[in-house]
């Protein structure tokens, strides 16, 4: 077994506090309804993260649907096709039933009768820990078991590399560096420091349930007072119409996904998309978590970013594989490249019932280190979702492929009718934003900000500033001439500043800050030989440039 | 009295359901969840819809926030200074106490005991109508009155210039040509090509209300049936976290706009903006209509673009008729400039009670016309929602200016403390994508296409195609060259198209149906002497260009 002080050569996480507090004082992100407490698991965009959100959503936009994978051909040969679609947040309630999100949705809720807290089930499985001197616990000795994590909110770092596990039990504080004992339910972990022993949810839940009574309470450390565990839906439930009757239940989307399939036939019957084609939908969706967390990680109102490719089934298998390598490239592109990024494909006994292959892209957020948290999974999901649309609503979903069958006497195709294969890569915006905050995330005491953010410039929210050395002298005006002049070149990408008050020193800590890559002055040279110092943000270095040349300088480093 | 027969001096109006065919057709516009028989009130957007829209919402945030006002300077002689915002659908309740639409966002609804059919009351109320040789109405006479409108479904013309009026019934089948009588309850109506008098919901709700059990049901034309008009609120209402007690009731958002009020303050302490400045969200909204209607007019989920500009007290008139007037240009610029589109100033009697003025864009929908339905409403706000917001949350919401109050021997200010008053120019995306559909459909037998779109290229979903005239002889690779080059250099405003399949007249016509506004085309001269013909959708006629002048000739086209 591999000693796991050992085994973490990452460096030292950034303090997700000072994340945090910074996101808050530069206005990247508020808590939602601040001035009214807040509400738990909502998260408001300020200027700067509204922009820097914006232009991750284009950057997905334009790379994966209007110039699919920068232009690049698929393994067929051809350049990759897709288009978009924009579908709404409520749907016919019949599509969550075909999808499985009615039935199968669901968190394991326990209640304490006591003080009418509530948890997941499996997190308290989770905590069922024991010193690692004392015996191991068993199954049989479930209620003798002493919850070591009994305060709310105080977490169990559990060290294992079972893949199973840390689906289950989401990422927090999980790192592939001890070995699970034997594929049973036990495992090494860490508590405050201490080995201890934990039992985990590979206990059956019937198991589980009839030792609930005895298993005391997180909340307040006495047993007797917590229910069996009870299935929770993770669909928001609202009613449309006037009358709020059974029969006008709706759910807000979970996932935008099931947008696409409904309208696959639409989609293929309106356009002149050919097999393989893709659909993209970005939106708002909804789970009502019963724990959120971790910033905007794990929040209960999200955006998400989704592609469903659809190919022959003979075909599917590259397209898998093309799909889940152009979505680690673009993650890296987009300025998360380095060991804080990993592609983790997943084990056989990880994937849904229907899929033959499932990556994650995951990111090492703060909070995750040494483990990492999921961006994006990229799944083929085979035929499952247009099968299960076509038996609940009864519309043909066969897609009737010209291009393929035996060739006819006058050279064309015979046709087949086939139900197409379909590999989702589906991202999280709102994960993409965080993960790119932390990533650009940089301490520096010796600089003027000490704390900067090293945003890749394509999706900066501010591309460039424009800053007069002093208010006087004619710079302003010149200032003024070129900040318009990058405003109307680059308006559609972000915003130019231009700022004169203060010193330059705390106009550059500033932008440095807010994660600008450039900033351009006019100081006393520029009125004689009509060049502008670029200062660069990461290296706080300085050259001089025509003025003439600063538009086309900004335009190759954002790559426009 | 002017005669109406004599007032309607607009055209024809364009078929909505020609129009909403073709949206269908050609993957506009599908109904949500159409495979399980649609969801009434919502409405998904295809391939060419989804890129309409995403290209009218760019266009608001780069003239709105990245360079306001296409970089003109306000009425302070200053350019225009916005940020974005982006907050979320659900924020906590006690926004919506503040805001007042937990008390008055509300509907009057009537039930049909009988048929359990539930309808407006004000909309009842708007069909009370006698033939105009009968006498005519008073509220005394109530039960005697004949519902000549009782097919539900069917519309009563409405002709009255009377604003409230207009505004009460909303825009359907209003047009400004009759004199209302006497400014009382009675009004001069045409029902079936026959004059009547009708009664409006001037009547006191009271006095109707005990009426309302001798009124015919408009389902069965029996009276007896009706209950009283009883207020229903239009916000969808959810639960969130796990147990779903009173505690945890929230709404999903009727406008975006709340969410700038509650962070007005964040905005002014986390970014350099002075006063005046606006802050931008854009975002779905939700409003529980009862009786969703005219394709996406008036659908149940739908996009909102609002602006909240703040400003000094004594300036806001100022700014109130600056953002009023911009906005009509606005409009106009993307494409619906005519008389199809009008801007209009609210009487004093049509304000809310905290405005001191408020005016509409309006367009001429073919479901309105000859009236007029709402695109925009530009509302001066004075500060009535940073007052409810302060007092309801407790926060201060009061703006510290630095460049006012009087001079100081240092030669600073002393500041001025105030709130801020407020103006709302507050467009419905999906609505501006409605307008724009409508103007661009247009019928023309003579064409290959008898029915084409003319987008202005800023918005058109499909900026340019390229066509091989025939599929060998070296055109294909040509073609195939200028569609790479085009798409590299416009990805981010729409999408090029490249097609080789079937003659280049119905290729043409099915680019005319997606309102593409240029097609170029690769032919046996272009070989010769590295030409290509361009074709013009609105009027089909051709030139002749050199291949490396297309992308400068987009570019011009699309205002790049």
């Amino acid at each position: 077994m591999t000693d796991p002080a050992n085994t973490t050569a990452s460096p030292a996480p950034k303090s997700m506090d000072a994340i945090m507090a910074l996101c808050k004082r530069r206005g990247f992100i508020f808590q939602a309804s601040d001035i009214y407490g807040g509400i738990n698991g909502f998260w408001d965009y300020g200027p700067l993260g509204a922009q820097l959100k914006k232009n991750l959503r284009d950057a997905w936009w334009q790379d994966m649907i209007m110039r699919p994978c920068w232009g690049a051909n698929g393994p067929n040969g051809q350049p990759v096709r897709c288009v978009p679609l924009e579908t709404r947040i409520i749907q016919h309630p019949k599509v969550w039933e075909a999808s499985g999100h009615v039935a199968g949705f669901n968190d394991p809720m326990v209640d304490d009768k006591e003080t009418k807290g509530r948890f997941r089930a499996d997190h308290l499985i989770g905590a069922f820990c024991a010193p690692i001197d004392a015996p191991a616990p068993t199954t049989a000795g479930l209620p003798a078991f002493t919850i070591v994590s009994s305060t709310p909110g105080e977490a169990v770092t559990i060290l294992t590399d079972d893949k199973k596990l840390r689906k289950l039990l989401g990422v927090d504080g999980l790192e592939p560096v001890a070995a699970s004992s034997s594929g049973q339910a036990l495992f090494k972990c860490e508590y405050k420091g201490k080995p201890v022993h934990a039992l985990f949810a590979q206990v059956p839940m019937e198991t589980l349930k009839a030792q609930f009574g005895n298993i005391p309470s997180p909340f307040t450390g006495k047993p007797g007072s917590l229910t069996e565990p009870r299935q929770f839906n993770l669909m928001f439930k609202t009613y449309v119409g006037a009358t709020a009757s059974q029969d006008d239940i709706a759910y807000l989307r979970p996932e935008t996904a099931q947008g696409i399939f409904v309208h696959f036939k639409n989609v293929a019957d309106t356009t002149r998309v050919k097999m393989p084609f893709g659909i993209g939908n970005v939106g708002t969706s909804f789970r009502n978590e019963v724990t959120p967390r971790n910033f905007t990680f794990r929040s209960r109102e999200f955006e998400q970013m989704e592609l469903e490719f659809f190919c022959h089934p003979d075909e599917s298998q590259e397209w898998y594989k093309f799909w889940r390598d152009f979505r680690m490239e673009w993650w890296k592109r987009i300025g998360l490249a380095g060991e804080n990024l990993i592609l983790r494909e997943h084990d056989k006994d990880e994937l849904s019932h229907y899929s033959c292959g499932t990556s994650d892209v995951e990111y090492r957020f703060p909070f995750t280190a040494p483990g990492f948290g999921e961006l994006e999974g990229i799944a083929h999901r085979g035929n499952f979702d247009l099968t299960q649309h076509q038996k609940h609503s009864g519309a043909k979903m066969e897609y009737n492929d010209t291009e393929r069958g035996e060739i006819l006497p006058n050279g064309g195709r015979r046709g087949e009718r086939y139900l197409p294969h379909c590999i989702e890569p589906a991202a999280g915006l709102d994960r993409g934003v965080l993960a790119i905050l932390c990533e650009a995330y940089t301490k520096d005491e010796s600089r003027p900000s000490p704390e900067f953010m090293k945003f890749n410039p394509r999706v900066a929210p501010i591309k460039a500033a424009v800053f007069p050395l002093v208010g006087k002298d004619g710079m302003p005006e010149v200032a003024d001439k070129l900040h318009a002049e990058l405003s109307a070149r680059f308006w559609r990408l972000g915003a130019i500043e231009c700022d004169e008050k203060q010193t330059i020193g705390k106009r550059y800590a500033r932008m440095d800050e807010a994660g600008c890559p450039f900033c351009f002055t006019i100081d006393g040279d520029t009125l004689k030989d009509q060049t502008v110092t670029v200062r660069d943000r990461d290296t706080g270095g300085q050259q001089r440039i025509g003025i003439d040349k600063v538009s086309a300088f900004v335009a190759d480093k954002i790559g426009e």
